[in-house]
């Protein structure tokens, strides 16, 4: 039995009402576009590599199961895999079993249709799949747009929020996982555009919540992923960033309840300081 | 007379239907702490600035009539002037009828109340007021909040929102702008967190909108002030900023309708792309 950080932190919390922190890790890496058996294997590495390094919280790209740069709904489709019946689900689902939360994108097929889709394992059970709402560049060709508010999901007593790629670009999405009470937002990610890893600081300043983004790398059909996964703290500190190249697992140590001090000054909570009597041109149908 | 480049736009506009550049100020200063008639020198200085220059569009720093560090509500009301009847508002109100549009912050008496809130004077007409909604730190011992979704001014067929200060630190401020039409936002401000810059590069690139900030510089009653005035593009990009302590209007040429391309990828537009009906917490009561 791999004993994580996590449990330990769980036993002592119940033995001693003390907090502990979580070692989360963000898996970088490149896919091997419509290679279901080599991205499984790929994976099956970095969760190895979360077992020897006892990491607790993994997260990892989108779309890992199948790449990312479709030519045809079909091809799409033909890559996905429902969940959590689909190979790539239960190698997640089973790693979970470790005492440890899974995020990572997944091509998803549910019926006849076609989701980019965030699924979260943790204790070997299936917690929430978020179906991606803003559908990027060529991406609504093949997928159809998640319907549903992102999905909060607890684990140890922590509350971490899910959202993908370029949801970054949509500060409701954050607002919403803040509102609804994450403390950490887990971002699998295949980013092309220069801006999402400064603006998820600002994600983190606005919302007074870590961030963290695993983004994958190389060069697939022509597009460059740019790499630089990170894990940002409410301060908008990066705690870590890697290059645009390196590939692993990389991982730091944080106290999620960092994040419940929602005081950016001595008396302005994010939150509570907003006005949203004023808001309402936000919720108008587009 | 002075003739604008934003009046030759205008005539040319309806000669023969182009568009031209419009030129941005933002006024970088210290204001004296109480020294109404020292305030208003410094800022006829900067309005004068602005005739050699040509600058069409000038934002001035938040609460400049006054100073900010108050030390209890009556300071705050004695400084205070009423909109457009204050001494302040009329030489903004003067120096607005050389074809400007001039924006800035106020301490402003409204009844028995005191706002800090932001003026727009054009032609010599008052075009709108904002009575700041978000307050920073002590500001809500001394002002009332206001309670209005931030306006949209026209000057010359362009549309110019305005946001005060902490604002910057609510994504609803900039997206609400926005979703009015907004092609840049002006933000008078007397920052002290060192986040802004950065979180208006964010705001311009999830908005696809101009920010100009006008920051105030220089030590006040041991509250240190940020500077770094600047103005950025629908792209993000730094198209001004000044140093922490330089003072003056500081100006760059700009095309407002650069921001009604929304598109952030030749298929994702950032206000189209919104899914509102799934944001419906944005607007719940806190």
């Amino acid at each position: 039995m791999v004993v994580t950080k996590a449990e330990i932190a769980r036993i002592c919390i119940s033995a001693f009402g003390e907090h502990f922190m979580i070692r989360i890790g963000v898996g970088q890496t490149q896919p091997n576009f419509g290679d279901k058996v080599w991205n499984m294997e790929q994976t099956r590495q970095l969760l190895q590599a979360a077992d020897h390094e006892s990491v607790d919280v993994v997260v990892l790209p989108e779309l890992l199961n199948s790449g990312y740069v479709f030519r045809s709904k079909n091809e799409a489709t033909g890559l996905s895999e429902e969940i959590p019946a689909g190979p790539f689900s239960k190698l997640l689902q089973a790693s979970s079993k470790k005492g440890r939360l899974i995020v990572s994108g997944i091509c998803q097929k549910q019926g006849n249709l076609v989701y980019n889709s965030a699924a979260a394992f943790a204790n070997g059970a299936l917690l929430a799949v978020y179906q991606k709402l803003h559908l990027f560049d060529h991406e609504s060709e093949w997928f159809t747009p998640g319907g549903k508010e992102p999905p909060v999901v607890e684990f140890h007593g922590y509350r971490f929020g899910i959202m993908v790629c370029f949801d970054w670009a949509f500060p409701e999405v954050a607002r919403i996982l803040a509102l609804k009470s994450a403390q950490v937002i887990l971002h699998p990610a295949n980013l092309v555009l220069p801006y999402c890893q400064e603006a998820m600081r600002t994600r983190s300043i606005e919302n007074r919540v870590f961030t963290a983004t695993a983004n994958r790398t190389g060069l697939e059909r022509d597009v460059q992923f740019s790499g630089m996964s990170q894990v940002t703290s409410p301060k908008g500190e990066v705690l870590l960033r890697r290059g645009v190249t390196d590939q692993g697992l990389f991982w730091v140590d944080i106290e999620p309840r960092d994040s419940d001090n929602k005081m950016i000054t001595a008396r302005n909570h994010v939150l509570k300081d907003r006005r949203p009597e004023t808001y309402t041109l936000l919720t108008r149908p587009s």
